[in-house]
């Protein structure tokens, strides 16, 4: 790990800061050493999932309270020095390089669930609690957190990519279930948005403004969440289909008629074979619909009836159920873990992931040609799909070693970004934006409005010093 | 009406800036008789609901496109003089009004729905669309819009306050069900926010900035929603309660519990007795709630069977069903005549309305303590509640000839709000802040909030001519 791990795409945006040693002095003093400037810390916070590649932050502070957090910025906004916050490392676009330069702030250790409301059904968590963690501590309440970015991600990191994932086709997604949050500001103060309260009209949304800010408006140090009661029932079905399309007009025929169903995911044949190699599983190789259902065990059944009733129609093979905890484990699992099982059926490959999110009716507009594209094109790949929510995930597996595969990857991506944009969706799902779609971004929005995001980043960070590089150029 | 409606409470906030001739000039030559400054035009345009008062704009314009809007804003943002946006002037918190003068600029012409989307659930309105004309135009297509702030009121306005209604505790507000806007931005320019994915990572959340933003930020030209399929049985009922502690209480549970309860109602004896007066009904005088339940025939059973068992524990009545449209809707004009049944109740009052909100399980530490302050005031006073978000509306019914009448009311409403917010609430669920409750946003989430509020408007709004004098102190 004495290298960046993906020497391979070094970035057109890089545009290195001085960061003076006033400021490292400055910093070890306040924080001793929880202050890091060895290279394999920084290195290990310089790089994400994505597949891009920069120099490392110049220091790693650790930090263990709101408190930590307002110094290491106060004193970074003293010498004008980029602040990179950091949890776990599983954003997928870039968003925690230090493309110029700066200090990154890790959180990871501030990971304790600081009041549980179970009566209120909500949360509040410091934000470098995971997902996986705050499952595990509220299961005793009875209730759960949904959203499942399939990483393990931190509440911070994924309030701040607006994440969400299999279950947001029920539960919504970060947009939804984040109620309040506490920030540092680039300035270094401690604010707070939002209440506890369900709703409220009073001001701005600051709480949304922050969530799929990507770090570029301030540090998340407190995130109260929504929680469910864990459903009286839960069945969960994968059902096989003779192509893509049946699979995706089943999808398309469930979220129509209303079904309130909790995830629906495609898995494309390619998926499935990869899925099987890494995972021992002997799912039937075409293309799959893994779904669960939630509810009361009546609402299930129905609700079960109605979704079979569809898929039969469009030639959807007999559903296998799996109704006990454990088989349900086995089958997300598979899931969860299908990016790495698409990794290892390529020895040394890189995926490059696609996130586009269409209005479903556009669904298998956008998908097929897609498909299609990508058979043409020679490249391995694999599909997975949030399709309950129009949103899809091709994996293009290239050789970091042969740059033409990276441009035929990138030609198919543009092509199916386009694609999307013309059928009125968004060019990421829920990856964020990060260093690789701010060209995308302003295609789908329009000049306008990103010059609306630069002017309030601008008024709200005006030495830059936030996550800089990020989201669009300044 | 030659008068300000409300003359009893002059407004502190006025500060009246100059609107030159030749502003209203060009806006004549622009808009020709669609520019009327006739006083009757303006008397209309500068009030809402609320009980304030202040001198009418210059001028109004209406507006029939998006360009005539930005042309106005364009030729307004010249002579540096306010734009008030106007619906249909349903507002409760003096968003309307003219406090610093200006030109209000009507969209109520622009009341077209611009395209229905059935097969993705998705409308796109122009903003003078009224809740009821849209669901008497997506009738057919076995699909409806759920959010009902009561008041027939705009989309554009509702998005501007981010309204919600008795549906929220099922479909979510404003907040969750619009996907994207049109804004005419304080330069005149026109921006897009959002697609109509259904979910996005891309970038700054602009639709949620400007949902609640009060026609501060900019004027909303256009509107694309969720709609949602009609339930397939939808079952209202109503049931008694010995007292309001355990209508609240029964609430708490039905939250509690997880029941997709589509609309819970409180309403207190006062105003039942209210209703049943105005509205000719013979609901007995007794606190009640006010339910419906969406969902299967199957799952509308399980709802209701579970409400009444937790209804009977805690003493309810037996439940009175209305399972006809035309019974249902008898009810709910009931509900929404309450405002109205109220203030005829005592001649010539004006109605002060409260708006807090809180976490589920302090409704009940926030609601009774406010009854037994209000009923020991002595000032008459209905109570009604959205209380399945916790979010309940008491309406002091004052004399507006007896000052001291109002100081009450406005000291219940004080000790109402800091208990909301020392019950982790907000002081508005749904009204907005307008002119009325800016110091109660200070309280609620601290100056440093308010503060990047005020950094934003004025980034976004540098002449501070987008409906000033609202929100906030600038």
């Amino acid at each position: 790990m004495n290298a960046p791990t993906h020497p391979d795409h070094l970035l057109p945006q890089l545009k290195l800061r001085d960061v003076p040693q006033a400021l490292i002095e400055a910093l070890k003093a306040r924080f001793a050493d929880r202050c890091s400037t060895a290279l394999v810390v920084r290195e290990q916070h310089g790089r994400d999932e994505s597949s891009f590649a920069a120099p490392p932050p110049a220091a790693v502070v650790f930090a263990e309270s709101t408190a930590d957090v307002a110094d290491a910025v106060r004193l970074a906004a003293q010498y004008a020095v980029p602040v990179i916050p950091f949890g776990v490392g599983t954003s997928l676009e870039g968003h925690l390089l230090a493309v110029q330069g700066g200090i990154s702030v890790d959180v990871s250790r501030m990971n304790k669930v600081l009041s549980i409301n179970a009566e209120d059904l909500t949360v509040t968590v410091q934000p470098g609690v995971t997902r996986k963690q705050l499952n595990e501590e509220v299961k005793s309440t009875g209730l759960f957190f949904p959203i499942d970015p399939g990483a393990d991600a931190t509440l911070g990191g994924m309030s701040a990519t607006r994440a969400s994932g299999t279950n947001a086709v029920r539960y919504g997604t970060m947009r939804e279930n984040v109620l309040a949050l506490e920030i540092v500001t680039a300035a270094g103060d401690v604010i707070r948005t939002g209440t506890r309260a369900k709703k409220s009209s009073a001001g701005y949304d600051l709480t949304r403004l922050m969530v799929g800010s990507e770090g570029t408006l301030g540090v998340i140090t407190e995130v109260t969440v929504k929680l469910y009661p864990l459903p009286e029932a839960i069945s969960a079905a994968i059902c096989s289909f003779p192509s893509i399309e049946a699979a995706v007009r089943t999808t398309i025929q469930i979220i129509q008629l209303g079904v309130p169903i909790a995830r629906v995911e495609l898995i494309d044949s390619n998926t499935v074979r990869m899925v099987n190699a890494h995972s021992k599983l002997g799912l039937r190789e075409e293309p799959m619909l893994l779904m669960e259902f939630h509810g009361s065990p009546g609402s299930v059944k129905e609700q079960a009836e109605t979704v079979q009733e569809i898929a039969a129609d469009l030639g959807g093979n007999a559903f296998e159920w799996a109704s006990t905890p454990e088989e349900r484990t086995r089958l997300w699992t598979a899931r969860h873990n299908a990016y790495f099982a698409a990794i290892q059926s390529r020895p040394g490959c890189r995926a490059i992931s696609t996130d586009t999110c269409v209005p479903i009716s556009r669904l298998a507009d956008c998908l097929l040609d897609s498909v299609s594209e990508a058979d043409a094109s020679g490249i391995p790949y694999f599909l997975v799909g949030h399709v309950g929510d129009g949103n899809f995930h091709f994996g293009y597996l290239i050789d970091p070693d042969k740059p033409e595969e990276r441009e035929v990857a990138e030609g198919l991506n543009h092509k199916l970004v386009n694609r999307a944009l013309s059928l009125e969706g968004t060019c990421t799902g829920e990856h964020g934006i990060g260093l690789h779609k701010m060209d995308f971004l302003v295609s789908e929005t329009g000049g306008g409005a990103v010059d609306m995001m630069r002017t309030i980043k601008r008024a709200l960070d005006p030495q830059n010093i936030m996550n800089p590089g990020k989201i669009f150029r300044l």
